[in-house]
């Protein structure tokens, strides 16, 4: 059996692609070690390529009063309630890498009120998955439960954004049906074993 | 009673802003008249604004086999399935505009079966809302389904593309609470009166 | 092209009509200007016709704890999330005249939690939609909600009444594929200029 | 233990009633040998109460392509949908008397698919369905499903007005806690039993 | 008319059945006066049959904080949420026998919350209900609810499990297309009338 | 920080079990290499103990036109509709050791439409998960569509009962918090590598 494609469009080769974007996903390979799919498969674009990025760096790679374990996880669960193959498998391989716990991407996943989380990291999914799911009921109440434990405005806004951001995502990855790489699956499952960070990074 | 907030998060004066930012918002005003709430509430977060226009910019100003008034279809047609009160008042002001239709938005927005579009623009936001509310069942029928009507996989991909950029969108709008311009309520439902082009434009 | 068809049915004439019917019906022409596609359409079955409005009447033009404004808000609200382009664009336009406002009726069609209304009118439009969407979930700590706000025990009947009473109509519009007059999309949308009440009346 | 109450609303006496409402409240009492609770519960608003049988009557007691247990089949149906008590257990009774059998009630209200109904019977009750449950989505092709059964459109009305006027039932019953007497329970299940009608009749 | 089939698989003979499985099933003839159809078309199975029968009587037929009537409301409430016509009819049976009450299982199978019961059975319901619909949401707070009312943890666990066990059940009933026998609907109706327990009896 | 329970109810030692449970249990565990949760959080009922795995093995250990992974893909894409951690987890890792598969666990459970797997393991999972999530819907079209991929009836029998018992188990392991071993994440993920099988076996 020949391999399954990563995408239902044309894939292009590095060599075909513009500059900055092929310079960018050199930069991912020599860290992760591989180029993963949402890279290649989105390069068909090169336009929205290049917002979809600067999005994802301006919610993920900030300042604020979210670890980027925590980031990530709000990427898995939300993600698992659009039922995101992608989306699961390669944040759920950089959640793992992130809280350095081979466990919690299968858990918050499927159900976070089973996952071995804070009170305050669930607190943090509920919000999320609000937005992911009936956005249009958020109300007062929601921003005060969250800032009971201690996230502020600007955080609920993180929280919010990311779960909006990987709305998107999630449906361009349906949409074009992308696959994760097999490398995804496995990766920070084994947690002593020294991993490379394969999380996109600007600098 | 003064006038409602149009954000739960502070927003900013155009003096505060980013020259490019308060450049690209200075162009709206005087193309629209006004300035569209999205952009000064956006603003609260300027690499956030950036991409999220980058990303607007790249979806609904390319060239290609949908029509502005078929892209702001969809829009409207998916903000209402999310029940996402700006972008449903704000792009349907936009689609009344360029539609040159002034009952379609509502139609559109409410029920887009009982709507005067074409059978393929039918066809067509059959598509986008399955990728709105369903994109995990997204399959080849679905593709065969808009190709049958004209469309081509690239076509396809820009019926998908909007409504995910704007899954994103009506989440960010309905996070921070954002309230429509008093004028998109009403403008482009008098179709004879001539209106200037509301919709955000890069040259 | 040819003006689509108003209904899925045949549409009587003025001239076939019973003359109670008629009567009623260029009563409604003289106050609003125009017939409203729901009298030509419903005629169709003069005993159904006869029924439905009486119903209407009793509910609509009562005395109460409501005010006609917050009548027709609950129609809108409810039509609303049955999807009923007809009730939203027809009941909308009677909710901006009756209660002075060009913005309400988009606001509450939509998403009533972002709506300019007061809290009492939120309460209201909650004990709506519960009996529009989940009528046998309702108990006693959805009166005692209501009733917090001031509402009397017959005014929640008047509220969950109006509610039941345009899941009927809802649901017939839907039937039949009812189509709105083009007039009621603009009307009342320019607060300032005066307008004649297209509000059924009995006297 | 006394009686639980069999409405939210105050009861009427009969002597409190007007006449018109009294009389045809005698009328079913002498038929069914017992007032079913839906005519005095109702009665506490006569003006609804008028309008509210005159739809049923118009509706259940019409001539056309459905039979009188027919219409029954939907009632019991679309309530069943709709978790309405009093519906379920009064038109079921009903049902049971007109079908002259004891099981289709208990059937049709749970699934009926698994109904002892004719195929054409079975495509009458999906389309019921749709118009209770999904109405929003009504289109041609539910029409013609329902023609290639030999239903004509006024037939079609029939089946969709009903499901339409029980939608403002249930709701009703389920706003007003009304309680089906204890008589509908057992009524028609052993049909050799010779049975009064309990259904209400014009004349 | 044919008498309809029980299940769309083939029904054993009880000649053909395994001993154990036929003294099972004259045991419950013996009782009942008739073979509950649950019984025969399982026994198309017998390793399957014995698990099932096993596991029902594990749950159903031992000591603990609920009643046996208790115990049947769970199985008729939750079968009523899942559109089990069997267990819905057959279990309604059983339901008015053990509770004297010919009106509790159509109230129960309906809207627990309009059914003549305490407080206690309610909560005993929406536990159960929970588990039957949305087991993945079962929290802390759910077992706080039900001990509110004094069920202890093993009560908890005996109305969680009868809930999941007749998950499984519904499933195949509807799976296989069990029709309830005849005798199932009408038994229990009328109180005065002495009649045989068809529960199932180890001893 | 201490582990994590495993069960919210408590749960026994070896010592403390009958025989039979425990022989089951070392037998397990020998096989294993370590005793699953479900084994030992269930024993806390010994009755439905032996119930349970005896209905387990009468689907899972059983002969007919479904391999073993197979069997597993049903549980795993079901438990995955019901959000159930401990079945996706510990089948998950069970249907990568039969299928000698390491990717096909996440992907099944997550959205078999876009798994690796045959279109006859397609229709299968579509068969079940109907049977999962809305039995009362399943007709002769379904039994017609697996049939259509090579599937006997009896076949049919034991997708939609491997589906029915995990609706059992999944509900179970919610109710209870059951904990999956943390073994269970990583076995099965990189194929090469020998892995003992942890399936129960009868003999």
């Amino acid at each position: 059996m020949s391999a399954p494609p990563i995408s239902r469009y044309p894939v292009p080769t590095l060599a075909e692609l513009p500059d900055d974007i092929r310079a960018r996903i050199l930069d991912v390979q020599e860290k992760a070690g591989f180029i993963p799919n949402v890279f290649v498969t989105l390069a068909h674009r090169p336009a929205e390529f290049r917002a979809f990025f600067a999005y994802h760096d301006a919610l993920m790679e900030k300042e604020g009063g979210l670890t980027k374990a925590e980031r990530e996880m709000i990427v898995v669960a939300t993600s698992g309630a659009n039922d995101c193959l992608y989306c699961i498998v390669a944040h759920g391989a950089i959640l793992r890498i992130y809280a350095k716990n081979p466990l919690v991407a299968d858990q918050v996943a499927t159900n976070y009120r089973k996952a071995d989380i804070t009170p305050r990291q669930g607190a943090m999914l509920a919000f999320a998955l609000k937005v992911a799911v009936a956005s249009s009921e958020i109300g007062e109440e929601d921003f005060t439960a969250v800032k009971a434990h201690g996230f502020s405005d600007e955080d609920a806004w993180d929280i919010g954004a990311i779960a909006a951001f990987f709305a998107l995502s999630n449906r361009m990855a349906n949409l074009i049906g992308m696959r994760p790489n097999d490398e995804f699956f496995v990766m920070g499952r084994v947690p002593r074993v020294k991993q490379t960070d394969p999380a996109p990074r600007k600098s």
